[in-house]
């Protein structure tokens, strides 16, 4: 622990960023309280918790994939200390990533995602799908090709939420179980209350731009449905690996739990504040799983949820002041989990008045335009 | 209220028929007690509410047809009591039902269905798909032809049993919130205790085998997986009928609720005492619908579950004495919320040491064979 520090933070939101910032900031010796009617309840809780910058490359998001990539090298030591902290499992699991593909345009995205990667001087392995078979017998004859990413990881989402709960707990962090409805500096507002503080950090995801007039109209909800699956006992056991790719053009993925558990995902629609499942998310997230792994037929279907991801217009996250005596750390898009460590890393210098890394620059929230 | 008795009764088991002969038994005088862990909870809970003798006739299976068409006519009664003693909606819906079939063989089933009813002196219409798309715009343009049944109604399950625990408490039942482990004479066996009565009732389900020898490997479980969806608020209404059919040889129905719900169902799996939704139910489930009504595919899931019919050998349900003070009012299989009327009717004769109406007699433990 360093030095005793007085000043008193309020982190809004109680996802895997405010969670993270809440109990790093606390174990560095802050005073810090967190507001959110239902930690751990949102898009954190419904999130598939891949770790996966090169998976999820696209020409055009470099800054993104070395924000990614550098948060990636740090999720083992966070998790470690997170384990220690929380006496809980992280949930980290290191089997790495297999990008699969169906028909013909899926392996020409494969393609071109590997031909990115390349020219970023970043390799990845082709394989057949003969080969992705071998490494993975679950998966099924419809699957003709697919790159493997060992690098690219996965976290237990719910774990890591209890764990971080209980980091946070045992940091010292007072849990206000309230909705917040305005944040100004100095100050969180409540439904019948305020709270006083030194910094307020807003990291209320898809929730945040009402919070704050910089983020109005800047962080907009774009819905997931996901859904969890549980191996039965006469079912064939899932893959090791998270399995992700375009199938049939649709994106997919299953990523496996330590349980015999699977979670599946994920559709995107912007339909604003909506978190129903519907008909359509549902049978299309089985027919795709269903091509890339046939056995999958025979899980238990235990949950179908929906989450709202925090998306800006450039996909990428808001870390910095947004005013004096007001941070933000929020609109992390599909990457909250990966993004968590750099982004608390982050925070953790803006508390201390320092400049953060360079990489952070990209994430400033001027450059969203607008109220500042 | 006919004159005071002081019998004490003991039902075992809160389905839709345990709560019924509760409310029944305790608005004619009688002492009750309802043991359940969890009333309103079990198969009841995740059922249709389809009230369909005639779309679910069969041949071999005419004292079935009888019986569930002499309850069905005390549907409209039995409901309007329930509302009366509750002060709640039964869940009651007389718009009828549609029997539809999609390909050759699913349409020759229909005429199977139709010539046995004729030759039964019951008729059905039959329509084509044009003439069913004129009633129901909801249809897609696979349905290709079907039955008229207007008699054949449903109830919303849910909202019924709301209103048999509301009637069954204002009429005196005390419920007893445990477990029953054994039934015999003038006792019921929970787990740490005793309770003593006069008479108990077993309606407890695909669990009434465990209870007492004479339905021991009598009754077993077959479980239905059922999914519950509303409307969105862009999407098509739903159907005012019931609509069912063999879809490519699947069963399939949905059942519309009051308030734009659609309760869809259902597979049949012989597996024991397993509750759990399967990805391959699922996925069937929501094909079938979507081939029925394609609109549905832009409705909310809002919930997947399954559910366990207590099933006999010849499809009837168990009514009568096992011996002086156990009787039985058990194994409905797909017909619980049909067949509640009579066989309430039924229990409260039997109480009075009456002979029950001669349609009753097809359901006789005794039929079933073994200890008696």
């Amino acid at each position: 622990m360093s030095e005793e520090r007085t000043e008193h933070v309020v982190v809004v939101g109680g996802g895997v960023v405010g969670l993270s910032v809440a109990w790093r900031a606390a174990a560095s010796g802050y005073r810090v309280s967190l507001v959110d009617p239902a930690p751990a309840s949102g898009a954190s809780h419904v999130a598939g918790g891949m770790l996966a910058p090169l998976a999820e490359a696209w020409p055009g998001e470099e800054e993104l994939l070395e924000l990614g990539s550098a948060s990636l090298g740090r999720w083992p030591e966070f998790a470690e200390e997170l384990s220690q902290a929380s006496g809980s499992p992280s949930g980290l699991r290191t089997e790495g990533t297999l990008v699969i593909g169906v028909d013909g345009a899926d392996r020409e995205e494969l393609d071109n995602v590997a031909g990115h990667l390349a020219r970023l001087g970043r390799t990845v392995t082709r394989l057949t799908g003969r080969e992705l078979r071998k490494l993975e017998p679950a998966l099924g004859p419809s699957v003709r090709g697919g790159l493997e990413v060992p690098g690219d990881l996965a976290v237990d989402n719910r774990k890591a939420l209890v764990a971080l709960r209980a980091a946070a707990e045992a940091a010292g962090v007072e849990f206000v179980a309230e909705r917040a409805e305005q944040v100004r500096p100095g100050a969180v507002e409540l439904a019948g209350s305020t709270v006083s503080c030194d910094v307020v950090v807003i990291s209320a995801g898809a929730h945040s731009g009402s919070l704050h007039p910089a983020l109005a109209q800047k962080i907009r909800p774009v819905k997931g449905e996901i859904l969890r699956l549980r191996k039965r006992a006469t079912a064939l056991p899932p893959p090791t690996r998270t399995v992700r790719g375009p199938v049939h053009g649709r994106p997919c993925y299953l990523v496996p739990r330590d349980d015999g558990g699977v979670v599946l995902g994920a559709t995107q629609h912007e339909v604003g504040f909506d978190t129903e499942v519907t008909v359509a998310g549902v049978r299309d997230l089985l027919a795709d799983a269903e091509t890339v792994m046939p056995g999958i037929a025979e899980y238990t279907l235990l949950e179908a949820t929906a989450g709202l991801r925090p998306s800006t217009a450039d996909n990428l996250p808001v870390i910095g002041w947004l005013e004096p005596g007001v941070l933000a750390a929020t609109g992390h898009h599909r990457g909250g989990f990966l993004l968590t460590p750099i982004t608390a890393d982050a925070v953790l210098a803006l508390l201390r008045r320092e400049q953060p890394e360079a990489l952070i620059k990209a994430t400033d929230p001027s450059r969203l335009g607008g109220q500042q």
